[in-house]
């Protein structure tokens, strides 16, 4: 009775919840504190104590009616406006609120955009590895994900093989950077060299290609590393933000939309994000958070205690032999199975009560995720499980 | 650039919206205490101040991590108990949590629900005059949405019309009680009738009809009128709710989805209800207010001051020759307009600063929908406005 594109997705319902239902089950049996969970991208960091401070000064002291009530789809005019202008500080750009649409996250901007931008058939373009929603979130306005394939020497994109899968088909390429699952930060030179080839295909098929910047995890970057800005390389990029992990709010469910005025047809594609958000049923992101997040611009979560992870994790990880980038952001390593078959490798994890994410979930087999968003002591535990795994295969 | 489908949506972007536009625009002409805006359905009662309290409680006593943190995305476990709870206790049902969904308002219960059922040209039928919203939620799945016409005598359903319009293709019939635009509350009678005739369609087309009542005025009824629980009389029954207006809480994106164990193919349909959540963006309802609503389910706002504003518009306009059934829920009457054509007469009403949307918005025409949830003054001063329009055509 459902609809057939969902019976789908009941049958191959995300490999990654039902890993998170496993570590329950086991949890059970075993005892929380003896089963080492790492497959779930859930901030394991305090939101920074700005964000309480916020809600408390605006539940205490602004109008209920104006905390909690309607305003336009795109969000609150002066808190669009701070965020164009927190983005001009940092980056050099010269964006306004009408270039900021607030969204229900990061995965509602995604969403809002392809609904704004898909017909049957576009094609969106995508690295490998990638997050898997992507696969959904295009999938939801008959659009075609197109997968260019890994390139595992350091996990920047693969632009030969991109260069060639463009077609005039190609309506957007979506990037995610720092990325999930690797780690990895897509370099200037990479953003640079993506943008001449975008630009080169443009001209040779006469369309438009957008470049949609996924970007919840630009806030986790170690060791002052830069993550540079895509809209400076390229005229037609659309940025999605989120504050689920630069703040630990990822329940709140609140991000942006930036939308350049240098992107062609920008006025029609913002005027229809914001009906897109109107008529997906987002309305409007959350209210009181809209305000919230105006007041923590400038905050970010405890970097250092990820970092912490980061470090015991590849440092343990490498001296047992395990091969693997050492992750510039985010809270994800990408680690190469030390046999083939990743969804073999995943299981033989289990049986040590580990749960890791095989690679072939995002397109990439021959590795496993590990989300280092998790206590210390959980990382502690586990390695000699992954010692006593790879002395074993 | 952007999709065909939006281009349509640019285009005819909604009426209620452009209104909203013109009222600011008139307003820095005239004065914003001289343009009497009824146009729009946002609450203009303060949410109780179990809110406050609840929002305050939480974020000074909970752990920071589990009030924004991501939980299952069907939403916290407790809540929905809570919820299941208070229906029960209400309207003698037996939900439990897992009846319950919780969702981004009832917009986005609505598209999620829309997309866990509708195959392309799947139809859905509705009885004007109707929320244009479901339009677009309908549209955004490639169904069919089927209008049956109204009745203009006591604006209940018209029966015989819809029994008429369904065919083996009909997936689903959505309801809205206390109704916008009429304010008038579907009878226990009018649902007896509905089921019997979906269940003999059910029977003769050997398909499944699903009954989805949208209730986002479910508290807004006066004189203590009953508004009958649609899951009661139909098996096939999915409710939207929302605490938008019972709580005054719009911006905020709270409601839920109750799916009945009743219901034909009912596990497959919570599971892909569940799936649709994430993939189409959500992720989740908002954490906090999963929490805060959880706390105020006995609260709603004051309805006083609704029902003094319906008092004096209902009797003022009568007392000059307006025809109009009386709302006996939400906070729109919904007025005979005195010559035939209601986007002529609602342009008339704007030269004396009146904002009202025509009928022709719900396929109604020969109507003009009255918001009244403004302050009392706004009605006040707008009645003279009111009585030269009449007077005068």
């Amino acid at each position: 009775m459902i609809a057939k594109k969902m019976q789908e997705q009941v049958q191959n319902s995300s490999i990654i919840r039902a890993m998170f239902e496993e570590g329950k089950r086991l949890a059970a049996i075993h005892g929380a504190e003896n089963v080492f969970d790492f497959s779930l991208g859930n901030p394991s960091v305090e939101p920074p104590l700005e964000v309480k401070k916020a809600i408390l000064e605006i539940v205490n002291n602004e109008d209920a009616m104006s905390i909690h009530g309607y305003m336009n789809n795109s969000g609150y005019e002066d808190v669009r406006a701070a965020i164009a202008q927190s983005i001009n500080a940092k980056f050099n750009t010269t964006f306004t609120q009408n270039n900021i649409i607030m969204t229900v996250g990061a995965g509602g901007g995604l969403n809002v955009i392809f609904k704004t931008l898909l017909n049957p058939q576009d094609e969106v373009i995508t690295f490998a590895p990638y997050f898997g929603e992507y696969r959904s979130y295009v999938g939801n306005y008959e659009g075609k994900l197109v997968i260019v394939s890994p390139n595992t020497v350091d996990f920047q994109p693969n632009l030969e093989e991109f260069k060639a899968k463009i077609t005039p088909n190609t309506k957007a390429l979506i990037i995610n950077s720092p990325n999930n699952p690797t780690g990895v930060i897509y370099s200037e030179e990479t953003l640079i060299k993506l943008a001449e080839i975008l630009r080169e295909k443009q001209k040779e098929f006469g369309t438009d290609i957008y470049l949609i910047s996924d970007e919840p995890y630009r806030e986790l970057a170690y060791d002052h590393a830069e993550v540079p800005y895509p809209s400076k390389y390229y005229a037609n990029t659309i940025i999605g933000y989120s504050f689920s992990k630069s703040l630990s709010l990822p329940g709140e469910r609140i991000g942006y939309l930036v939308i350049s005025d240098q992107a062609a047809d920008c006025e029609n594609i913002i005027a229809a994000a914001n009906i897109a958000t109107r008529i997906l049923g987002f309305v409007n992101a959350p209210s009181l958070f809209q305000r919230v997040i105006a007041k923590c611009l400038e905050s970010k979560v405890d970097l250092d205690t990820y970092n912490r992870n980061r470090e015991l994790l590849y440092n343990g990880l490498s001296s047992y032999g395990y091969q693997c980038i050492k992750p510039e952001g985010a809270f994800y390593m990408f680690v190469k199975t030390p046999i083939e078959d990743d969804v073999e490798f995943s299981n033989l994890a289990k049986k040590k009560n580990i749960l890791v994410v095989p690679g072939t979930s995002f397109a990439c087999p021959g590795y496993i995720r590990i989300a280092y968003c998790v206590a210390y002591e959980t990382i502690e535990k586990a390695l000699p499980g992954f010692k006593a795994l790879i002395e074993e295969v």
